[in-house]
C-alpha cells in the first residue's frame, strides 16, 4: 500500500477505502486526536484514535515529533476546523521522539522566539512559520524561472569562482586549495598563487552580471538565477554573506525596457504566490497580525499581508528620475525638521535606506522606480547619458525593504566604457573579454539584479533575512 | 516600433505588415541575402537586399559579427531553405564588426577546433554548436524544476560555504577572508580561524545532501539544484571543478522508490527535451554524424542522437544487484582475456568506468541501476543490509557516459549510523544535527545526486564537459 500526502488528502472526498498517510506527530490531544504534519502543507491531518482498540504501550510512543504511519478511512470530520479526518485503523510508530529530549528543542509545541530556531536551523522547518516560509520560497523561485522561460529568455549558469575582482560590488571571500600555514611564495615573497589550483588567485563571485552580459550577445534574452557572496562585515538584519541572485539580460533592450520588464517580473511572481500559496500566505499573515497586537498602533502596517500584496500588483510602480527625487526629498518634512540621519543638501548625495523608505512609504505610498542617478556614485558599466554627468541606473524600492532590484542600461559604446574604466581605475587587460562585446556587433543591452531573499522576505513578511533561507551565512556564523 | 524575435517570426505567417528584426549577422552574400541571428533560436532569418536601394557604404558594414536592425515586410521566402524571409526595407548597423579583427576569433565562418572555442568562451555563445547546446541546457534545467514542483517537491537552497567537511565526497576549495600572506596565528601557531570572517575554518560545499535531508524530514520531499566543488586535479573530459548537482531528498521513501524516482525523472527530462528542443537537437544529431564520417566503421555510434534518446525512453532501467555484477563481470569476455585494466577477481571489487561501460554497453545494452554495493566502498549514510555486509546504494549508469546518478537509501537508525560513523572516523560533534534527525521521529528516507553537466552531455552528445557549461573551471582555468 502506499501512502498520500496530507495535501492531496485533504482534497479527496470521503470513502470507503482505506488509505495510508505518514508524517511527525503535532499533538495528541485526549488519547484521541493526533494532528500529524508531513510538510506537503501547513495543515495537520487529523487522526481520530478509539483509544479502546489499541495497546497503551503504543500509543504511549505518540508524542509530539514522533513519525507515525497511519492506516484508516477518510470521513467527514465530525470536529471544527476541518472538512475531513481520518478515522484510525491501524498505527506505526516509525519513529519515536523522546518527550524529555523534544523539550529542550523548538519542537515542544510552543512559542519560540526566532533566534532560537536559528539556533536548531536543523529542526526549523519542521516548525509552522519556517515550514511556510520554506514552501513559499520554493514556489517563488519556481515562478522565477517560469517566467523567464515563458518569455523566452535562457537561463545561464554563471561561475561561482571567478578569477577577477573586477566588478567591484562588494567585498569578495578567497577560495584556494594552497596550504594556508605554509603558502608558495615567489621571488617577491608574494604569494604563489601560480601554484595554486587555478594557477591564479580567485575569489567567489559578486555577481553574475558581466558573464550574462556575454550571453545576452548572442542569445539575446538570459538570466542567472545562483548563488552571490559578500564579505562584508554587516550584522544586520537585511545582509547575508551568502545569498541567491537573479539577473536577468536583454540583448536590444534600453533602460525603459529594462523597468518594464523588472515591473512585470516582479508582478507575476507576487500573483503566482498569491493564486498558489494561499494556505502558507494566510497563515503568515495571521502570524504577522498577532505580531502586531504588541505594537503600538502607530506601528502596526496599514495593511494586511495579502492586501500589500495585492497593491502592488494593482499599481503602477512610480518612476522618478534621481533629480526629481532629490527637490523631493530636500523640500520634504524630516529633511527640513533634521530628522534624517543623513540630510540632503544638494545633488549628488548618495540616498539612502532612510531616504528610500520616505520616498516609498510616506510620499508616493507605491513601490518606486529611481532612475538616471549621478554617475560618480555609480559602477563603471553603466550607460552615460548625453548630459555627461547621470547614468541610465534604475534602482526599484519597496515598501518595508527598501532596495529589491538594481539595473542599468548597460554602456554598450567601446570608446565611452574604455573611458569609464581608465577614470575609474578598472583593470582594462583582465576585463579584454568584456571590452570585446563592445567591439563585436555591440547593442543597446540592459538588465538588472534581485535579491532573491528580499523577494522573499517580502512576500513572507519575515521581518529578518536569516529567516527565509535554510542555513544563513553571516558574519560568524556558518553552522550546519 | 518593437522588434521580434526570430523564433517568432518564423513561425508567423506572411503579411502586408512590416516588422523590425535585430540580431547579428551571420553571412551576407552576393550583397543580397543576409543570414540574420538573434540567438532565440538556432535558424537564421534570410533578410533579402536589393543594394540598389541602399548606400554602398551601409552595405559595407553588413559583415558577419556586426549587430544590425532590420524593417520590412515577411514574405513567402523564394530559395530553399526556409518557408519565410524579408524583404529588406530598412537597415540600420548597431554595432560594427572590423573584419579584420573578427578573423581572428572564432565569429569568423569556418569550423573551429572546441579548444579554440574555450579559448574564446565569451564570444562561443554566438556559435552554433555552444548556442543550441546553452538553450538546451537552459530548457533542461527547467524541465528538472517543472518535474519536481509538478510532483510535490520543494526546492531548497543548500548552503554553498560549509563549516564542515564531513561527507568526504572530494577535496574541498578552503574559503576564507583572512590575509592569506599574514593570517593571524593561535598560541599553538596554527591558523586562527577564529579571527575568520565566520569564525571558523570554511570550505565549498561538495554536496548538499546532509542538509537536504534535514528539509526532507520536516517538508517531506525536497530537492536541491546549485553549484558544488571539487579541489580534485582531474583534466579529464568528465570532471569539472565547479559543476551544478541536483540532489532530491525524500521522507517515507526506500531503495526501490528511489530508483523508480530517478528513472522516471530522467525520462521526463529528456521527453522534455524531445518536445521543445527539436531544431536544436537536430542540428546536435548533424553535428554528431558529420564528427563520426571521420571515425572508422567500427568506432561509430549505432545509434542518431535522437534514437539514443528515444531509446532511454523506452526501455526500463535494468535493475541490477552488485553482486549480479560482479558475476556479470567475472565471466565477461575482456575479463577472462585480460581485456580489463582492472581485472574483476572478487566480491567487493569497486568498479571502475570501463566495468560499468561493459556492463551498459555491451551485456545489457540499456541504462543499467547497479544497487547493493560493499558497505566499506561506500559513504556512512548509506543503509546498512541485513546482511551486515552490503549497504543500499545505487548507481545510474548510461551509455557514453558512465555513472549519472549515485544514490542510497539513508541509514535511518541511530544506533546503526552512530556506530558506522565511530568506524569509519566520521566527527560525530561536527554532525550532531545529522545525528538528530535520528532522533526525533526518524523514517526511512532516500535520495540521490545528479551531476548536472554529464547529463547536458548525454542529451546534447557532447564528448567533452567543459563544452556543456558557460565558463569550466577546472585544475589551472578560472578564467573570465
Amino acid at each position: 500500500m502506499q501512502h498520500t500526502e496530507i495535501i492531496k488528502v485533504l482534497r479527496t472526498e470521503p470513502s470507503l477505502h482505506e488509505i495510508m498517510v505518514r508524517g511527525w506527530v503535532r499533538s495528541f490531544r485526549s488519547n484521541r486526536f493526533i494532528a500529524l504534519n508531513d510538510g506537503s502543507t501547513i495543515h495537520n491531518l487529523q487522526c481520530v484514535v478509539d483509544f479502546e482498540s489499541f495497546e497503551e504501550s503504543l500509543l504511549k510512543k505518540i508524542t509530539v515529533g514522533a513519525a507515525i504511519e497511519v492506516i484508516g478511512h477518510l470521513v467527514e470530520s465530525q470536529g471544527q476546523g476541518q472538512a475531513v479526518e481520518i478515522q484510525v485503523a491501524k498505527i506505526k510508530v516509525l519513529g519515536e521522539a523522546d518527550p524529555e529530549e523534544v523539550k529542550r528543542t523548538i519542537l515542544s509545541p510552543k512559542r519560540h522566539s526566532m533566534e532560537f530556531l536559528r539556533e536548531q536551523a536543523h529542526l526549523r522547518v519542521r516548525t509552522n512559520t519556517f515550514g511556510a516560509v520554506m514552501r513559499l520560497r520554493s514556489k517563488l523561485a519556481f515562478a522565477i524561472h517560469e517566467y523567464f522561460q515563458k518569455n523566452g529568455f535562457y537561463y545561464m549558469h554563471a561561475p561561482i569562482i571567478t578569477g577577477s575582482d573586477a566588478e567591484g560590488a562588494g567585498e569578495m571571500f578567497r577560495v584556494s586549495a594552497l596550504d594556508p600555514k605554509n603558502p608558495p611564495l615567489d621571488e617577491q615573497g608574494n604569494i604563489d598563487y601560480k601554484q595554486d589550483f587555478f594557477e591564479k588567485e580567485t575569489n567567489l563571485t559578486v555577481s553574475g552580471q558581466l558573464e550574462a552580459e556575454t550571453f545576452a550577445m548572442g542569445l539575446g534574452k538570459v538570466y542567472t538565477f545562483g548563488p552571490t557572496f559578500r564579505a562584508e562585515n554587516s550584522n544586520t538584519s537585511r545582509h547575508l554573506a551568502e545569498f541567491w541572485m537573479i539577473e536577468p539580460e536583454v540583448a536590444f533592450c534600453d533602460l525603459d525596457g529594462n523597468m518594464d520588464l523588472a515591473e512585470d517580473f516582479i508582478k507575476y511572481v507576487i500573483q503566482f504566490a498569491l493564486d498558489n500559496c494561499q494556505d502558507d500566505l494566510e497563515f503568515l499573515e495571521n502570524r504577522l497580525l498577532d505580531e502586531e497586537k504588541n505594537k503600538p498602533q502607530a506601528e502596526r502596517s496599514e495593511m494586511s499581508l495579502r492586501e500589500k500584496l495585492r497593491f502592488v500588483l494593482e499599481n503602477n510602480f512610480k518612476r522618478v528620475s534621481y533629480t526629481e527625487a532629490i527637490e523631493i526629498l530636500k523640500r520634504s518634512k524630516p529633511n527640513q525638521k533634521k530628522k534624517f540621519k543623513y540630510l540632503i543638501e544638494e545633488w549628488g548625495a548618495d540616498l539612502q535606506s532612510e531616504h528610500e523608505r520616505y520616498l516609498v512609504e510616506k510620499h508616493f505610498k507605491c513601490p518606486v522606480i529611481l532612475f538616471d542617478y549621478p554617475a560618480n556614485i555609480k559602477s563603471f558599466y553603466m550607460r552615460l547619458n548625453d548630459d555627461g554627468k547621470t547614468v541610465r541606473a534604475m534602482d526599484v524600492l519597496f515598501p518595508g525593504i527598501g532596495e529589491i532590484v538594481g539595473g542599468s542600461q548597460r554602456e554598450e559604446r567601446y570608446d565611452v566604457l574604455k573611458q569609464k574604466m581608465e577614470v575609474m581605475g578598472i583593470p582594462q587587460d583582465e576585463l579584454y573579454w568584456y571590452l570585446d562585446l563592445r567591439k563585436f556587433g555591440t547593442a543597446v543591452h540592459s538588465g538588472f539584479g534581485l535579491g532573491f531573499e528580499r523577494l522573499v522576505q517580502f512576500v513572507t513578511g519575515m521581518g529578518n533575512i536569516r529567516d527565509v533561507i535554510p542555513y544563513p551565512r553571516t558574519p560568524g556564523n556558518a553552522e550546519f
